[in-house]
C-alpha cells in the first residue's frame, strides 16, 4: 500500500478502506509517513469528504493510537461532555456537578486552555489547592465515591489526533467535517464514557458560522458517536456573544457557583446546563424523558445538592472548598475598571473571539502551552446583545493586575460592543437539540 | 504575509495575487514555506483551479526562481518545441533539423530521459563522439554558425520547478493543469526563444488520457505563452500506441534519420513534424501560411538540407556525422529477436508505456537519475494498430545484450498487443491544433 495511491484515491472521490486508513494513521504517527503527504491527503479529505463508515474508521484508528481510558472500575453510568469551545464557557463547571448529583457517574478528563478560550482544568485551578493530576487510581476511587472527579489528560490519548490537528492548524485543512468529528470523537471514545453528550457552538465567536454548518458537525458527531455504541446527543448554541458575563479563570467559576447557588436569574447558561443535563439523564435511563429530567436537575439547585457535589469534588481533589460558599476566597485581581458606553443604543452584536483576545490580553490566557496565566484576571459583562445601554453606563468590568493594563483593556473591549439604535431581536440562544 | 493564510485563500475558491505567489515560490525554495505547507496547496489549486493570471504570475515566479538563458547573442528568430512525453517520440530529432534548414534557429536545451520515455540528450548520444555537455559561449557560436544545437541543461534552470514536481508526484498532485503549466512554460520561457511549439500527447499511453483533458492542457499552455510575450502554438496527438515504429535511443536515431533521408513512406512521425514545423515557420514570420511552410519543409527532406543539417549538428558537437549517412556506425545490439503473434486479427491496441517498460527493462532507460542506459536496446515495431496480422507473424523485433534479455522482452512485448477479429479503424493522429 502506497499513501500516494491513498491520496490520488481520495483526491478522485474514492473511499478509503478500513485497512487503508489504519495503514494512514499507523503510518504517519511512526513517521513513515510524511507530512507532505498528510498534508495533501487532509485537503483531499476537505474537498471530498468522507463517508459515515471512513469517519468512524478514521475515529476508531486515531483513538488506537494511543492510550484508552477504561471505566469499567466506575459503577453506574458513566457520561461525558464536550464543547466544541467559545468564550465564556463554564457550563462544565454548572453542568458536571447537576448531573452527579442527579447519580449519573461523571469521570472528566480535560485538557487545558490554548489561546483565547479557556480550558476547565484552568478554570478549577481557582479553587486554592485543587489538584489536577490525579492518578488513575485516585480519579476512579473520587468518582466511585463523590460521583465526579475532573481531571487534567495524564495519559497519551490519541497522538495521531495531537500531530493531525497541529499539521491542519498549518495547512488550511481545521474546517473539514470529517476531520473535526474524528478529532473531537476520538478523544472523546477513549475516554471511554457510555453517554456522550456535545454542545457545538455556533455563530460569529464559533468556528461553526453558519446553523447549517453546526448542524452538519453535530449530525457527524452524533452519527459516528452512535456507530462506536455510544448515547450520544448534541445541543446546537448561539456564540455570537460570549455565553453568560464572566470571561477569565476566576471571574468564570464565580459565575458557575452563583448559577449552582440559585443566586442568578434564569439565563442561558442555566438554559443550557438543563438542556445538555437532560441528554445526559435521559441517556443514562435515569430520566424517562426530558421534562423529567430538566425537573431533577432544577431540583439539585433549589436543594442546594449540585452545590455540595462541587465542594465534594474540589475537597476530593485537595482544594479549599469553602470557596464554593465563600467566593472571595477565589483569586481576586487588584484592580478593577468599569468601561463605560461612548454612545446610547442597543447592545446589537459582542464579538466574542475579541472579548477572549481581552482577557488573553489581561493575562488570561495562554499564548503557548507552557504560559502561565493569571487566574484572577478577566472581563465581566454588563450587557449582552439585545440590551440597551445609555452614554456613559458600564458596558462590562475590566478585572487586572494593574491600572495600565486595565486601561488598554477597556479601551480593547469597547471595539468589541456593535450598538445599534433600534431594539435589537435576539436570536434563539438553542438553536437545535441532534439526538 | 502568511503561507496559512494563502492555502485558505486559496481553498476557499480565492485568487491569489502576484505578491502572494512571489512570496510562496520564493519562500517555497528557500526553504522558509515547508513541503507540508506547499502540498496542501497544490491539493488546494488541483480542486480550485487558477485563473489565467494566477498561472502566468505562477509560471514568472518559478521561471525567475533559477538561472534564465538570454538567446540575444543569437541572430534571427529563435525556436522550441516541447513535448509533454511520450514513448517512441524521437519528434526532435526529425524536426529540428528540418525547421532550422528553413532558416530558423534552434537553440534547444533539453534533458535526459527518465523512467520509460527517453531524452533527446541520451538518444543523440547515440553518435559516437557526440557532447551535449557544452559551453554557453560554444553553444552560441553553434546556433549562429549551423543554426541549431541541441544541449544538456548547465545553467540551474526553475530550481522551484524541480522542488514542486518532487513533491507533487509523491502527494497526488500532477494531475492539475495549473501546476501543469506553469511547471512546463517556466521552463520553456527561461529557455528564452522567440517561439514555442508544444507537443501535447494524449491517449493511453499520455499522461492526458482524453482529447477533452489534451485540449484544456494545450489551451492553458499556449495563452500563458502569449501572455508572456511569446508566439506559440500547440499541437494534440495521439498517444494510444507509441510514436513512430523505434523505441530505445539508437533505434530511435535510426528511424529519424530514415525520414530525414526520404527512406520511409509518410507516416505518423513526419506528418507530426511537418504540423510542428510549421507552427514554426509561420510563428517566426518565415512562412506566410501553413500550406507554404510544409512545402518548405517538405523540401528539405526531398533536397537532403535537413539531413546535412543533422549531420553539421553532430559534427559541430563533436560527434561522428557519417552515421548520419551510414547509421550502421551507430551503436548495435548484439541479439535481435523477432517476435511472432500467437494469433491473427488487427491490432487494435499497443500499450504504449508498457513497451516503454519493455526498452527500459532491456536496459534502454533509466530506472534512477544515475543509472547508465544501453543506448544500442529496445524494440522495433513491424505492427502498428490498425495493421492485419497472422498467427505467427512477427509483431517486433527485440533489440538487445543478451539471448535471454531478448527472450524476456519479447514476452513481455507481446503483452503490449492487443489484437481484435474485426478490422480496426483507427482514429484520427493530429487530434487538434491550439494556436
Amino acid at each position: 500500500m502506497q499513501m500516494t495511491e491513498l491520496i490520488a484515491k481520495k483526491r478522485d472521490g474514492g473511499v478509503l478502506t478500513a485497512e487503508e486508513i489504519a495503514f494512514m494513521i499507523e503510518g504517519y504517527v511512526n513517521g513513515a509517513i510524511p507530512d507532505y503527504q498528510m498534508s495533501a491527503m487532509c485537503m483531499a479529505i476537505l474537498f471530498r469528504g468522507m463517508d459515515d463508515d471512513e469517519i468512524l474508521q478514521l475515529t476508531m484508528s486515531m483513538m488506537h493510537s494511543g492510550e484508552t481510558l477504561d471505566l469499567s472500575p466506575i459503577r453506574g453510568v458513566k457520561a461525558d461532555k464536550h464543547s466544541t469551545g467559545g468564550v465564556g464557557d463554564k457550563t462544565s463547571l454548572v453542568l458536571c456537578p447537576m448531573v452527579a448529583a442527579c447519580g449519573v457517574k461523571i469521570a472528566k478528563m480535560s485538557g487545558r486552555g490554548l489561546g483565547h478560550t479557556g480550558g476547565t482544568i484552568d478554570k478549577l485551578e481557582s479553587f486554592p489547592g485543587f489538584v489536577t493530576g490525579l492518578s488513575e487510581e485516585r480519579f476512579f476511587e473520587n468518582v466511585n465515591r463523590v460521583g465526579i472527579a475532573i481531571a487534567g489528560q495524564t495519559a497519551e490519548v490519541c497522538p495521531a489526533d495531537k500531530k493531525l490537528y497541529a499539521l491542519r492548524d498549518v495547512t488550511g485543512t481545521v474546517p473539514s467535517i470529517p476531520l473535526i468529528v474524528s478529532s473531537i470523537m476520538s478523544k472523546k471514545l477513549a475516554a471511554g464514557a457510555d453517554v456522550i453528550v456535545l454542545d457545538v457552538k455556533c455563530g460569529s465567536g464559533a468556528f461553526m458560522k453558519t446553523p447549517a454548518q453546526a448542524r452538519e458537525l453535530a449530525e457527524g458527531l452524533t452519527r459516528v458517536g452512535k456507530l462506536a455504541g455510544k448515547r450520544c446527543a448534541a445541543v446546537i448554541t448561539d456564540m455570537d456573544e460570549p455565553l453568560g458575563y464572566a470571561v477569565g479563570n476566576a471571574l468564570e467559576v464565580r459565575e458557575a457557583i452563583d448559577v449552582l447557588a440559585g443566586r442568578t436569574e434564569a439565563g442561558e447558561l442555566l438554559n443550557l446546563c438543563l438542556t445538555l443535563g437532560a441528554c445526559m439523564l435521559t441517556g443514562s435511563g435515569l430520566a424517562a424523558d426530558e421534562c423529567e429530567a430538566r425537573e431533577r436537575l432544577a431540583a439539585t439547585i433549589a436543594d442546594g445538592s449540585a452545590l455540595k457535589k462541587l465542594a465534594d469534588m474540589v475537597e476530593a481533589q485537595y482544594g479549599d472548598s469553602r470557596a464554593v460558599y465563600d467566593p472571595s476566597l477565589l483569586p481576586a485581581a487588584p484592580v478593577t475598571l468599569e468601561v463605560p458606553s461612548a454612545q446610547s443604543g442597543y447592545v446589537s452584536h459582542i464579538e466574542a473571539e475579541d472579548v477572549g483576545l481581552v482577557s488573553m490580553h489581561l493575562g488570561g490566557g495562554r499564548a503557548t502551552k507552557e504560559s502561565a496565566i493569571d487566574l484572577s484576571v478577566g472581563v465581566v459583562l454588563r450587557k449582552k446583545v439585545g440590551d440597551r445601554v445609555e452614554a456613559g453606563e458600564s458596558l462590562a468590568v475590566i478585572h487586572a493586575s494593574d491600572e495600565k493594563k486595565a486601561a488598554e483593556a477597556a479601551e480593547l473591549l469597547r471595539g468589541c460592543y456593535t450598538l445599534s439604535p433600534a431594539p435589537v431581536e435576539k436570536a434563539p440562544f438553542i438553536k437545535n437539540i441532534v439526538r
